[in-house]
């Protein structure tokens, strides 16, 4: 491993790290590795050393290449200065990708609180967008925003079709960034059909970190160090699994359902496929005459769309009712030929 | 362990399972056990097996007395009817309690998809009212209620002050029972100061249960089984942790903060302690003269409170700059000989 | 969930516990489920409840069925009425197999102390063996058999080829059942070829069961209750996992390497397969050409025996030089065409 | 956090990597840091980078400061070359301790495969002995040993009373390094009544290092990655938990029980303690007659000398039949007055 360094502002007090790991010799066929970007948190008044390389340690150990950006605050902080500082450092590693082995669409951001705001920020409104946002009891909403600094946005008010997925954290009983701005978040993230995960743990004081224990004088309840794993797990899913030969596929795509997306698919609803054309309908009929014999011989009945069945996925269905999986590529890859009227 | 299956409604179809453990003899000085009431899920349609007797497993494991009860569903599911049974099953529970070693302020209930519905009723509006509750993909808003059955009620409007800690899981995907619904629950047990801890999975099919390979053909994340074990450390701390020799004290009380409480604490933000009457004003004078103290050695300024340090609890703060547990404790018993001025 | 409680013997009060899950219905295409069977310890002076029911609990969440057997103690205890008990057991079982949806090739016993002993006796001299064996802080010794009754027999003694594969687990400063027996069954294991899996604990006092708090008055180091997921998985890959369409196939096949087999394989070691004849070896000519040709280019020195090469199974080189699995499986099946000569 | 990179011999090429994490500031109270040496795998060829950064993150984000040496291989590993590598090394932490705020008291030393022989010997005859030692898949027997260099000492033959603490894993099926050599050591660890944890998973190729999927292309065993968080849980009862303040008191003091310390306690054994003097008896006659009184109420009979019985703990009996800790301190201070008898 190396590290480096840099001074990205002097004016500012902008500082730059960067754990590059190597590919190659040792490590085979690896020749690219995902990256994530830390804002260590602090009100904007500093940049709090307990969220920095005690955070990039887990990452590191995930195969990430670690980056950690200590931006412009307290006299220095004045908005966007700070998102400035972050765009900077998108710049450094994308320019430097080749030498520093990094997948360039693979690249996270992980920010707490204030730093956790500024994540949000360059998720929903960044010139070089994250890939992936991890948002640890962040400071989203207007009146918090301001608490830090009049004027700032909040990132709740920008959530856009084209924000990244993100993965919240917070604790239920934080009294310095109320869980509020989380629960709000989530819903901004659900009204724009951005694929999430949000973990709010029963209590922890504010600025738990990766909860280890000497980290925090308080007592948190156990939960609040899971965030760890689960996030790296969840990284995994997102941009594919780290292999020794390379990247696996996604797990997940990140709509909530095929309803969303330009054409149709197997991810659609079973309502949403049932209100488009002609020519869909007559692709469906013989997927339908499948499932309704399975149903009447099953329970006797015909089948009928109740509520709760009309939101289901087709894919879903078919799996349920145990088509196999060549049945519904197939299903599937036809629908993909249609545009999706919404 | 002895099982008893009872039937508390021929005409409805209304059966009772318990599992109870014994007490004494290889158990020591145990005498009571926590308990947990199950109630499946299945639309108002059924009641699923694959979240009955496999969901039980891990709360005996952890030493509870378990109960699952079927309830009215199909053509008897018409409301009250399925909350009727509920109250029926806890008063047998209750009745019974000596013979069935069960510690009667620990009782949580466990419900999920419907049975999460009726579970959150059982929360918010119920005759005898459970102690915990566990919402799994709950149907919880007045849309989803109407789906099930037009004109039940919506567990999201009934929240209020006497409501008990709830533990919440959902998946963001989830298209049978829109994770809205939990969203949306979130903010009323926030409106409200209800403790809560919630988990929503990036994705996994609506019904997953306890995550088992077996139950789910599709592909869930990882992290959809982890509710079950981290739902038994959250009851743990509800309740107090189960020993050889009794219950431990609860870890946390359950409110945001003692801002909620009658009588004034440390678990007073600093803000709401400066707006109380000269007499408190006066008893936090020593303490406040100590922090400042020891912030003007550290920083060399004075204390300013900052939108930030308004919010902290008197206790964190405390204990962030090193002060004794003594010297908390001794404010805290101060604080609450005087009446919270809201 | 159904349960029985049958009398197995009257004399010798021998009980027997059958805790029965549904197949089929709402578990869709499950058909059969894999087996425990649990014998607590107790020093065959009784059976102890703390090794019984609590530990069913989590092989029943993992979609076992799950039996448990209070075998002959106390006055009753002359061998072999244990062992006897435990072949009753499985005639029984065996005998319902259809009517309690047991994969009979799938059952595991899991036994405590003496009880571990009883296990670890079905494990290397039953009529009926089980096909995995799940021991716990066993008696395993002579020396420590002869405590419970003098002139038991020692499992350490029996090992042979036909023994199923283990699992095993204690705590370091056992008093009561030295962990030496533990260690001396990995070696009779190991020179057996018998697979096997074995967790060591720091510390934790003999009988700690699952770690349950609520079961040990005294202090355990925080792995102890590890096992009970650990064997689960462990099952998991010796039976198959346990999928809602059937079993998959078993992950690993058991032995130490191929050259403990009747016919040869890529899971031969290269020392092993460089002493087979001729014919095997011009088989294997075309394969250690591309291997030296990759092993050339990459370090510019021809392809040496080194004593850790030599002990490298096939299987593993290739994987290691990045050979695509469709060489390795053209090996293979070459490979197990020929006898192992040993 | 700093990294310094230090060539500790140029003409052997032994180099020397430290990652030196804060104290004070932002860590507020924490002054010292346990601190853990890596010595990677490489049959003393070479020093493999799959187990030097990699392996120190988990430990970096535990709060140790962390140390990587690269030890003299190839033509340079003529014995005792590697180990005066780590005298060296460990001279070098001991002097800067002050500087890298290391507690010299809590240095844990860890090596793979040939590293884990170095690690074994540093144990077991260093100069400077580590307070703690884990070996993943280490050479420990002399016949592996010789595989990498004849004439290398066994560390197997070593282990003295002297020994520190130590950690073990490995994967029963490995090829390379016999699994045989853990268990030898174990065998030599209890003849020693040394301190140990042990893990051998069922299957993993040898050098999994950390288990990361990225780092292996064969499947292992689900389990083969436990060992980091395990190991980082043990140390933490060795040294004492790192909390806010500085460590808590160990866990557990590390011999089999007290029959093998200078002085009686109550971790001696019940047939140890009726072996020592008349003095000793009296002591024991108080605590005995309670036992005896709370034995023969629960079971109707006196109190007498199992084989079991005799074997455990007056600590863990007292425990058992529920004195009071205040009890068991009061005998334990009052045992170790006595000099121990053997």
């Amino acid at each position: 491993m190396k590290t480096h360094e840099l001074i990205l502002n002097e004016t500012r007090n902008v500082k730059f790290s960067a754990w590059i790991q190597n590919v190659g010799g040792e490590f085979g066929k690896l020749e690219k590795r995902p990256a994530i970007l830390i804002l260590p948190g602090g009100g904007y008044s500093f940049c709090s050393d307990r969220e920095a390389e005690v955070v990039a340690a887990p990452y590191l150990k995930a195969g990430f290449q670690a980056f950690i950006l200590r931006y412009s605050t307290g006299e220095r902080k004045d908005w966007p200065n700070p998102l400035n500082d972050y765009e900077q450092a998108m710049e450094l590693i994308l320019s430097r990708a080749d030498e520093w082995h990094v997948q360039t669409d693979k690249i996270a951001v992980l920010g707490f609180s204030a730093g956790g705001h500024l994540a949000a920020c360059a998720a929903t409104k960044g010139k070089h967008r994250p890939n992936a946002a991890i948002l640890g009891y962040a400071a989203l909403s207007q009146e918090t925003a301001d608490m830090c600094q009049p004027g700032m946005p909040s990132p709740i008010n920008d959530v856009d079709k084209d924000t990244c997925p993100v993965f919240l954290f917070a604790s239920r009983d934080d009294n310095i960034v109320p869980v509020q701005d989380t629960v709000d978040f989530e819903k901004a993230l659900l009204a724009n059909g951005i694929m999430f995960e949000s973990h709010i743990y029963a209590y922890g004081m504010h600025g738990f970190s990766t909860g280890e224990r000497y980290l925090n004088p308080n007592k948190n309840c156990s939960r609040v160090s899971h965030w760890v794993q689960d996030s790296i797990e969840w990284l995994a899913e997102v941009f594919g699994t780290l292999q020794s030969e390379g990247f696996s596929s996604p797990a997940y795509s990140g709509r909530v359902n095929g309803d969303w997306d330009t054409m149709l698919s197997a991810d659609c609803t079973m309502a949403h496929l049932r209100k488009q054309p002609e020519a869909v309908q007559q692709l469906l009929a013989e997927v339908i005459a499948v499932i309704s014999a399975i149903v009447a011989q099953k329970t006797g009945k015909g089948l009928s769309m109740t509520p709760f069945f009309k939101m289901i996925k087709l894919r879903d269905l078919m799996t349920m009712i145990g088509q196999p999986e060549s049945a519904i590529e197939r299903i599937d890859v036809s629908l993909r030929q249609f545009s999706n009227v919404r």
